[in-house]
């Protein structure tokens, strides 16, 4: 993951404004999906050239009133964003950051649109993996760019379609709106799953520690890292949003953002708290495997101590010289027997006071 | 706990404003109680359908002006509270909050009312149980929403009821006061309890440390984190109160809402303070772990150092070669034994100049 | 003295503006003493009743102008300071903070009077006790309020009985300046105890450190705490008495505050230093455990990985098979002894090349 | 590199403004390169002598419109750089600062010209050399210092060649833009190898952990120390020259600072990750350690505890009493070898339970 | 140093402006060296008496335009700082600053002077002694204390008799600016040394760590903090005479502070850098001694481990069994002896498995 966050750097030096398609290609082909909706219903369709994207923008501008989002999915194909670029008149840099995937997450305003990139996650086997979304608002139309299909937008959708709540009745700058909270509301699944995660570990950590252990926890704490690195600029999104002023977004759907700053708050206040969990985890650890080594220690120490004498006394009546009276005495060995069990017995006593039983 | 923080978000991409119930339902039924009270005295009585309490809002505004206070208890039908919500013209978003427990608390002005989410504590047997109190404030109105009957408001209505201090006197924002107040007085009997645990810990650490203490320490700084994160925003709540321009909150009960923030401080800075301790705490641990091994080791290499070289020379003359003229010696055994005691007194003061015993 | 801190809170729900005796009576009697001055001299008495009090001030308003400084011990009897309330006039919300000792430090400006409260400390044996110092500025008028009987204002009285200096030349709020310096200053002295006991520590830890030495550093953590947490928000009391627009304080005198801003700095940054120092000094002890350990196990580790070997040469000769010619070599002891020598010293030398002696 | 960093100071009391040529002196003779290019084209020559350079200048204000850019490659001529400053009438302070490389990256404004420092790193063999690079800006002309030839504005010098972009249609605020951009777009592929060097770091921890992997984390979380301290100024650099008000930089050049500025916060973004990444690696090598130190000692406690006993027990029959009636036993010695087995199992049975194997 | 730091406090409650010569007499006798300059040249000479700077004052003043720089040596002859308060009309309260040697670093501005407070810091043996320097500027006038005779202005002084630079054609605040310059400037030779002994612990941590090392890393430490604690207010300084509008500088002057403030902040950084260095050297140095003795239990473990039970077997055979048919196999001996070389290869292969080796 941490590759994937860096390598996608233009060389230094490239000129800004220049279109590269991101390394990897996530799908065949780029798709273009429209919907328009409005007070009067709902349409939905397939587009699949950038000349039908244009003619069926020139349609909805002389309809009824409503709101124009098409959600592009695959980025490879660098000329037909740039056809984009130019049907939507959109700002160069703007587009550049669309491709250059893995983009902190930012609002830009231009004098025409708005222009978001916000940092989604999904779970690709066990790693995270971060997926970015770049999204314009224009006067009555949203533009969504995304690198390959995924269903993080797919609630929006469902709503629009169903027509349930606000959905249909206001404007683009509330699916802009919409679309970021469900970015934002997708942190929560991935918290929960840290949460329990981290509480598999809490009970790890007591019963059986192990450098497996250590190893998940440091796992978590890199990817907390990067999620929080992609959560800070999102709240900081979401707040600027909420707060400038700007044109693009109107004074009701700020009543909304102000609900989704507060997530994205709390996103982070949850992450921050992971994160000094899995700090003191780490302490935990060290101090479990210092407590083994005690324990360790105690058993040599306790077996070593009291056997140690013992053997210095057969040792002493196995030596042979000529003349050991103790030898010839006739309780000569369970003399030597007793004298060992009482040795043996002091000592076990003497560790028995120190507490080490 | 941690699961009980997370557990509740709704389904990314939910359409914002949808009343879901909370997981768990922790009362029988939804209860409403009626307190009503001003200069002229005061009412109370429990109402049980959204009839009845339309009907006594429009007794009550037709009646001598006073305060009109309804704490709802249970937050599982979902139809009351928007039956609850039409009567009183609540935002859609404050109502889901309501229900959404587990919010950060916060201060969230609309047009016509002010609406207040702090979070309160109960023990539950040895866990700390997080409850969410969500406060209305309309012209003359105050509305709090509790997921179960507790006793943190009961204070507050005691004084109401006895007409005690300025209780009656004034008007709906300073009962707001009185019970965000409350909640936040509430903080300092848990924060005694864990000075005492800490107290407790501290001796345990120096005593008799063990792994239950690594447990016990870390249970504290989890527990310290999670009334961290709701005692912040808490302070931020009481400030906002205190500071902004609204004209939902007078002149006059700001006096007050400026004692409660000394308050809200407070409890953050003893939470701090209590952190570093708890997080002092774990080094000493690790240090008093160290320190016993020490202990441990000093003793095996002291008995084990002695012994060692005695037992070799037992085993020197326990050597069965045919010429060992020492063996033959009258004084041998003696002399053997002397030189067993000569290294052992020697070995013994050597560690004494180490200052090992 | 983490229990003193927060035992003395009010339950939870207790009507703000209820005065409430501290639960420790420290002197038997509330002693009032007056000190009136101006440019004609300086009047000294000790007052016993409010009416006294009340009887004071009528005359001081009609004589010559001055400063009144009204020094009241002891809080334990509510009467008396709700009737020096009346008589003053001050806020239902500063007289109770007067009385529940372990206030933060703050300042408060009510219409025509200012409140400030400071946190003191004296030793008591060998703990630090906190001590909650009341001043209130009214025009002319300085009431200071103090649990005991204490020094940390004779210095003060003493300036102005002597007439040395400004004392006498200038009003009230220089007066409330003085007594806030006086309280500040007092922090030196302590801070120059912990400095000694710094230094005492850091030559413990390098020549003999001890479970006794852990328990010190974390001693001195705990109290650099708890002055912390009453140096900060003194350091702010003076600062807003200095910065802000108060018609309380003369332009004059604020010059003088911002010396004394000066030193709630230093106080804090001596603080900071001693609190990093024992942070440090944590560490250092931990090390130094971990490097006595590795003398304590090279000790062992030579002594083992000598004699072992022997022994077990030695165990071989003593074996008491038939067959064994070097037992009837008539060097075969000597030879015997001569490898022992030889693997002996093998094994120095190893252990010199490693830098082990 | 330390030194490096700090060795470059004048002496304390040196009059500001004087000339002094860095220590260490890179190329042979300072180069100075012209590169003049606007709508018409672009031209590029070497020029030797000041006056070459005046003459150039000359040429190019009653020419047609376009950027004038000379870059200067070599420090160590202070005659030349004092000749140079009395042409472009460069401010003393700023030409000093030319010349004491190691500067920390900064904006000055002055009446006439901007004086930008920026400072990028470049491999030399393993270790991180830092690079000054002084930036004027004045109107139409950008002068650019460096201390030895580099690559880092080719790439600039090739776009503009080229004429690809916006390269050759802006003016020189733009080329300003683009030569720091340059600089901070050189931070990426620096990250890159860091990362790398992480990565591998971590595998190591875990399988492989020695002291030079200490060695290597701690060099890590110096060098990355080192271009923190350089990118931090470097953001203040790009967000003042973008947001403060200055007649030198166009409205239009600022929505590239805007870029550019995010490039840089993600540089440290990055940084902070890496930072805290290493961080964490050392916690875990400590771990490892212990780890590791607990399985040595299982080794040596579970030989020496089962072998011990063994010892003692054949120590006892290799005891010389004339009367020891076991010895006489037809089957003693096989008894003895069963109770030495017996014990054997017994302790191997408890190390199992305890888990130690 | 923690004492001299601090042991320099007034009496709490003294009266502020009071005069007290510090504690420490540094120089046997006062002295006042005046250095008068201008465009028309330049004049340097001893005054021993306040009478006599009056004198010298009031021919400046009536004489040619230019700077009066009067440097003071000693501070502990009171009552000529009284005399040359009332001649410069000094306040009371900087001029008891200038006594109270230890002072934390400021600005402050008074009607018609200004009053400037640093801190040098000088090599005395060992151990880094702090200086306080303080500056006072009037119109065409500044005042300089010294606690003893140093060389930190001594640079300064020959520029402006050699008028080199600016330094005699500007005003008496490029003065005071030339001065802070200096002390700032000093801290570099500091930091230089300071980056040796960091460089030669890090070689002496990695090559041969012992307490040694753990005193030189925390006495590095300790007098970081000590540098740090002056530096961050000497940069605020700076800061406040830089951005701050005051009449007593001059805009031209303000550009070579702004200068001096990047000094002052690249102090910071530099100390910064070398306390997280610090930091990290303290858990080098305990994972280093961790590694030791990793590797003195390995070579214990080693032999122990396999000589133990080599022993056993020596021992079996040592036993005095009427019944041991081994003892009389006539291959007996090299059986046994085989035996115990296969049981040690066996052991020394399995360390070598484990990478022991």
């Amino acid at each position: 993951m941490l590759k994937s966050l860096i390598r996608r750097h233009a060389d230094p030096g490239t000129a800004p404004g220049t279109l590269r398609a991101p390394v990897e290609r996530k799908v065949d082909e780029v798709r273009m999906r429209l919907l328009r909706y409005g007070a009067w219903g709902c349409e939905e369709r397939e587009l699949t050239t950038v000349a039908e994207v244009e003619e069926a923008r020139r349609v909805a501008a002389g309809g009824e009133p409503g709101v124009f989002w098409l959600d592009v999915v695959g980025l490879h194909d660098v000329d037909v964003l740039a056809a984009l670029g130019r049907v939507f008149s959109l700002h160069a840099l703007a587009l550049e950051d669309v491709v250059n995937v893995g983009q902190r997450p930012k609002v830009e305003e231009y004098d025409d649109h708005l222009f978001v990139i916000v940092r989604g996650f999904h779970e690709d086997g066990d790693e995270l993996e971060p997926e970015q979304l770049a999204l314009f608002l224009l006067p009555g139309v949203v533009l969504s760019f995304q690198e390959r299909p995924g269903d993080v937008f797919e609630p929006v959708r469902e709503r629009v379609r169903r027509g349930k709540g606000r959905a249909r009745g206001m404007g683009a700058d509330y699916l802009l709106y919409a679309l970021v909270d469900a970015v934002i509301d997708g942190f929560f699944p991935l918290l929960e799953a840290f949460g329990e995660r981290i509480e598999d570990l809490e009970e790890e950590l007591i019963e059986d520690p192990s450098p497996a252990t250590l190893e998940r926890i440091y796992q978590i704490r890199r990817e907390l890292l990067h999620l929080r690195r992609a959560a800070w600029p999102e709240r900081e999104v979401v707040n600027s949003l909420h707060r400038e002023e700007t044109p693009h977004v109107s004074r009701e759907t700020k009543v909304f953002l102000r609900d989704c700053y507060d997530h994205a708050v709390e996103v982070l206040e949850i992450l921050e708290t992971y994160r000094e969990l899995a700090g003191s985890m780490l302490d935990v650890y060290l101090s479990s495997l210092s407590h083994r080594m005690n324990e360790v220690m105690k058993v040599l120490t306790i077996i070593a101590t009291i056997f140690i004498p013992l053997t210095f006394v057969a040792g002493i009546y196995g030596m042979n010289f000529d003349v050991m009276p103790e030898l010839h005495w006739a309780w000569g060995y369970p003399a030597a027997l007793a004298l060992m069990a009482a040795i043996g017995i002091v000592l076990v006593v003497f560790f028995k006071r120190r507490g080490w039983f």
